[in-house]
């Protein structure tokens, strides 16, 4: 069996799991896509709950299989609630995700990005943007020229990112999944690109947050690199079909929650994906 | 005319209300459905408001004619915001509905729903285990042994409910509505069935919260067993037939709601309902 | 060129202009539609991101071509953030839109209302009841007998606040865009009726929310009246062609994003439009 046969097998099983066993991927996530995230981790078979109080976010974590931890639209009460929440998930060994979107904007934020350094999160999920911005804020790799976040959205393409994708994974010990056209995730060693997916995803709202929210779903039950590819070919897959059936972004999104749940551990698993030693 | 047809014929008249006198339902209710809820709302015929300040949430109980109160992904203002919403609608007799969505998660949920054993809402909405774990932590039953909140989501079925739902109602003389494959309504005397709608419903984030809300539209106008019937009904019979049109959650949201708003007050009444005494 | 010809060619090129310039369009606004705001500002051709912090509103106004303040849904750190974002905003001359949703409700909202007479907006989006109420808060007008506002609702048609929306225009140096059956949009000399539109719009909620937002992105490139009556153009076009589609509004709001989307220039500046001296 080639390593690339291996990952298939493991994406398959990975999102069979989900499906089979339900897991809680418990949520401190922002207000804009909050619906989204919910929807597209039951889509793919997982239990969501969302929490904003410090205690609610401890208790959460307790139970949860996994989480998901997104940076968009914080409150004063945030600072607090995250910190004990990743300090539970931590403590526990509970795998959990983190998205930096927003990183650079305002002092709170800023703050809760500086220590989660130390509580290393299984998985980072951003766009290229953000993830040479993390990986520079936590002294990673020395400033890149191209970095640029505009408000969410990201100004660099995906393989300007690679050092910072690499290097951030090698810190948490864990995996990197950077969105772009082409999708990379990296466990340190390993760099996978997923491919499929629609330019449409960039016209709605909340589609890397979704993503994260099922890499939760899927690592409750797998390697962070299995689970991170899984969510990223999940998409992709799921993407692809939905713009085979529509061209415009109201129907898209609703297309493609539709097709997130129909999709087959054997037709995620199939989806476009090469490796190179990273 | 026989009990049944009795309350059908209310069912109809309180759908029908709703419709003719678009009545304002305040609600204070959770990020994560909150769209849900508001469109729902308005597919029923009622008008929609959500607020979060105390003083606001007292101004706004004082101009409904309902009111939604869900304690989904509390803030710490979330307390004295219902705190004193809930006194002005306890003082002026205005219908409202309680969610206890989260029960037992975290301190401040806890201190807001012990709070409420006095402040009686009118109808409570809510799954099998919260319904159990609310007349537990209000004293109302003894402690079962086969209560499990998990998350957002319950481990119990509507039957095992039973008695919990009844010792509710009973105890704030008014109804109890516990959604599940066949949801169970009661006033503590009589006890209802809703049959109808879809296993997708739990594929998709917020349909108890959206029928928590619907319930209140309808509450403005009805009596509290039959505004809770009326949205049981009304829900299971719009899931039925968007159940008929699509297989996947996507297209089975957007589906529900127009049939929600097409629904007429008659086929809301004929959806399938049995009684029985409690 | 008569003046409604050259009004129809500025519409198209605030809507051209927007689609090749991706303007970030930062915004404070209510969690009920949210999600609907940023994936109509998508839809559009924009940017969307959205804050709640003071700083973080700070820094999102800087770096904005234009901003969007909605004050539905207010939490207790909602003052100070708005009051920072509009102190910045007027500072750099950046336009933005303010929607005054929930007028009158609470102590709160009534101060952040009464600063922003100095911070003056550039373009004010209402219904009319809302226009009424913050012209009469204004002190600009005397008090109307009819001004009526129900919740987040209107109970006032668009003619009766044509004083009140050309008062407002003349204070604020800007444009007022009124909601209802028929759009009224004034700069205070001019008033643009814009027709189309479906009854639906009602029966969703945030149709005048996501207009707001929308009017925002135009807003980074047009004069204030000219983005005030492309978006209201643009919504009434994409709702026209999406009530031809569908009856109800689950599919409605859906088919609305994809016809706002599909739009062209053209077809935007060719919606029914008249215009009269104020």
């Amino acid at each position: 069996m080639t390593p690339i046969d291996q990952l298939q097998d493991d994406i398959a099983a990975a999102v069979r799991t989900a499906r089979e066993t339900t897991p809680l991927a418990g949520s401190i996530t922002n207000f804009v896509t909050i619906d989204f995230v919910a929807n597209a981790q039951l889509a793919a078979g997982g239990s969501a709950a969302m929490v904003y109080l410090p205690d609610e976010g401890e208790a959460l974590a307790a139970m949860s299989g996994s989480f998901y931890v997104n940076l968009g639209t914080m409150l004063p009460s945030h600072e607090e609630a995250m910190g004990h929440t990743a300090s539970v998930l931590c403590e526990q060994g509970t795998p959990w995700v983190l998205d930096p979107v927003g990183i650079g904007l305002g002092a709170l934020r800023t703050r809760v990005i500086e220590s989660m350094r130390a509580m290393t999160p299984t998985i980072v999920r951003c766009n290229s943007s953000e993830a040479i911005a993390l990986a520079t804020a936590w002294g990673l790799v020395d400033d890149y020229a191209t970095s640029g976040v505009k408000g969410v959205d990201s100004t660099d393409d995906v393989e300007s990112a690679r050092q910072a994708a690499v290097a951030l994974a090698r810190h948490i010990r864990g995996a990197v999944a950077v969105s772009g056209p082409i999708d990379l995730v990296t466990d340190g060693q390993l760099i996978a690109y997923s491919r499929g997916g629609s330019p449409l995803m960039e016209k709605v709202t909340g589609f890397g947050c979704a993503l994260g929210g099922v890499i939760a779903v899927y690592a409750a039950g797998a390697s962070p690199l299995v689970a991170a590819l899984a969510g990223s070919a999940a998409f992709n897959c799921a993407a692809t079909r939905a713009a085979s059936a529509t061209d415009a972004p109201g129907s898209f999104k609703v297309t493609f929650l539709d097709e997130l749940y129909r999709a087959t551990p054997e037709s995620i698993a199939a989806n476009p994906l090469t490796i190179e030693e990273a």
